[in-house]
């Protein structure tokens, strides 16, 4: 019998849902990694990433792994042991980011912030000034507290130090606009699973000819996965075997770029933004509340605080068991006082929020308590339309 | 307009061409990488896993990565900075090997054989027993010529010396029966893309306890991604989040898998064994040659040797461009010398053999040379049901 996955609609932190043209181009017969069609359709891919990340560096191209695996790439490259490097920690995936900076051996100095909260570009810039920094990481959007941080005074900071700065774009890349040349962001990472709606597995990573260059300079080669010089070795002129790329992924990826395309990606961040506005606009009629203020919060994904005397267990296995839909839990010190909702890619749509609203009613009546659901959901359609 | 690959018979080095179901898995809506449906799966895919194995271990489970992210993760684990690990070389495979150790930190030492050419267990001995010995790497099938190597010679000389086996079998799982506990294998690695028939992108890896052991003592932790206590905590019983696992992927892998045990494996083994002796019996007949003698040689793979005069670079954009057909070439020391024909997992099939051979001839014969193309195809029938 083969798997049919029942039915769940995905307003987690991600995976986000796949449109069907995605799906039916990752099911297109197999090309090999060395064709002259899919190479032709390796470099739009590119171009296309070059466009989302805003830059020109050559060095643009999908990592065949997780987000994670991005990550592990930039710092592989950008950071030798022994380099001083400042991490922004206000949440799981700036923790990730210290660990795997430790684990190459480089000093990690963490700036942190409570999860939840924005980080202090005065308690970062005084972290930088302390001694010579080879590099400062942050997270651009927390996909663990919903926190999105201001990204222009950390630039300012990096580029007065001499420090690459690097960036976890995970769930901000595809969701609003990114701007890294402009920033002077050297190296950057993302994943396919969130506002892009591509399937996860595939990790777009960008490295600046700085980045480069101190990659180069390395005294141990960067392992043979992640080494920057490898990969261009294959996504650029030589097309020399490294990897055998992941076909039909990159064939979704680049059906879910010509749909970021054929959007726009000023449409797709005002999207992004209005259903985050109208789902906020629900959530006091449900008792709920949002961790992060709109100021300072992503809008493709919002935590949420529970009300005192609602399980996170009971609810959300109510959610999906009951309601078919899939939210996040808390993470690190926020698991059990928080849920998380995503509303990313192809799902950051006005009948989610309502239908997430409807069935966050109903599953907070479960547990006894009453709400006004009704008037949940018509909040959040005059906040879509206002 | 959405991107439609031109019709391409794939029989090259990999990706051997999929099958309708696993497409059609592949193309099934997304479900989160910790709902329990998908959980449910996962455990089913490392069980079946598993049986292609022949291991017990409980960390046997798909990397989210090519074969050289697998690759990688052996490394990561069972291999610590200053280690004396002895390599098998006689390919491009167990250079890549080499490489990735060195990288890592390991003393290197080659054992080398020509490209083609088997190793010598008797010079492997000889250079285990020179000095303490971490571990032992070769390559099961070289993907790069073609050449099997016997492992039971080798498992036995690294058990003995107390050294940790690693094995790449990217090529050979699915295709024959692999032994591992049998033979004492400590950590393998494999792909999707090979004698699965599922697409690229994943990396079936195993470790024994020892591996596990040697992991867990190492003083320096291995990267974040590929460090298999984490690893173990999202796919064993804690479902810790680690990585978004790619999980159209992993549907694929799990049709993949589901199309393997319906045929099992002794019946798939036989069929790659006599689509590879009908190729085989066809080649004479074209003035071609394999490298490898048979009796050394993977049934999956076979590495041909071009007559004085025909140009491979022709040779192969002819296949591809005038009948759709993707074969690999050289690589290393035998590049422009050789091509690579791979009949493995769904596209192990005599019509795929037929269909080869007579079109190996016509380009042939397109390079001014006569051949005996009806001969060829005549020798491959008569070779299949014999």
């Amino acid at each position: 019998m083969p798997f049919e996955p029942p039915d769940v609609l995905l307003l987690g932190p991600g995976p986000s849902p796949t449109s069907e043209a995605v799906r039916r181009a990752q099911a297109a017969p197999l090309l090999g990694h060395l064709d002259p069609s899919f190479l032709g359709l390796l470099d739009q891919v590119q171009q296309q990433l070059r466009a989302l990340f805003g830059t020109q560096n050559r060095f643009t191209l999908p990592i065949a792994g997780t987000g994670t695996a991005g990550m592990e790439a930039v710092v592989a490259n950008c950071v030798e042991p022994g380099d001083r490097v400042v991490v922004g920690v206000h949440g799981v995936f700036g923790q990730r980011m210290a660990e795997a900076l430790r684990r190459t051996g480089a000093q990690v100095v963490e700036v942190r912030a409570d999860f939840g909260a924005s980080l202090d570009p005065a308690a970062i810039a005084a972290a930088v000034a302390a001694a010579p920094t080879a590099a400062l990481a942050v997270v651009h959007a927390e996909t663990s507290t919903g926190v999105l941080t201001d990204l222009e005074p950390l630039a300012a900071i990096a580029r007065s130090a001499g420090a690459l700065f690097l960036l976890d774009c995970v769930t901000s890349l595809a969701g609003m606009p990114l701007e890294l040349d402009r920033l002077g962001v050297d190296a950057a990472f993302s994943g396919t699973q969130k506002c892009l709606s591509a399937p996860p597995g595939l990790s777009p990573v960008t490295l600046s000819e700085r980045a480069l260059a101190k990659s180069a300079a390395r005294a141990q080669r960067p392992p043979f996965y992640f080494d920057a010089a490898l990969l261009t070795g294959y996504f650029g002129a030589d097309r020399a075997y490294h990897h055998t790329a992941p076909v039909s992924m990159i064939y979704a990826l680049a059906a879910a770029l010509d749909e970021v395309a054929a959007e726009g990606l000023p449409s797709r961040a005002d999207r992004h933004r209005r259903v985050a506005a109208s789902l906020r606009a629900g959530l006091p009629h449900l008792g709920l509340q949002a961790l992060v203020p709109a100021a300072q919060a992503t809008p493709m994904l919002t935590t949420i605080c529970y009300p005192a005397g609602v399980d996170d267990k009971a609810f959300r296995a109510r959610l999906r068991q009951h309601h078919g839909i899939e939210v996040g839990g808390g993470l690190g010190t926020l698991a059990g006082k928080v849920f998380r909702v995503g509303l990313m890619g192809h799902g950051a749509r006005l009948e989610n929020v309502t239908t997430a609203l409807g069935a966050f009613g109903l599953a907070i009546e479960q547990q006894g308590r009453e709400v006004d659901t009704e008037g949940a959901i018509r909040a959040a359609l005059v906040a879509h339309d206002g």
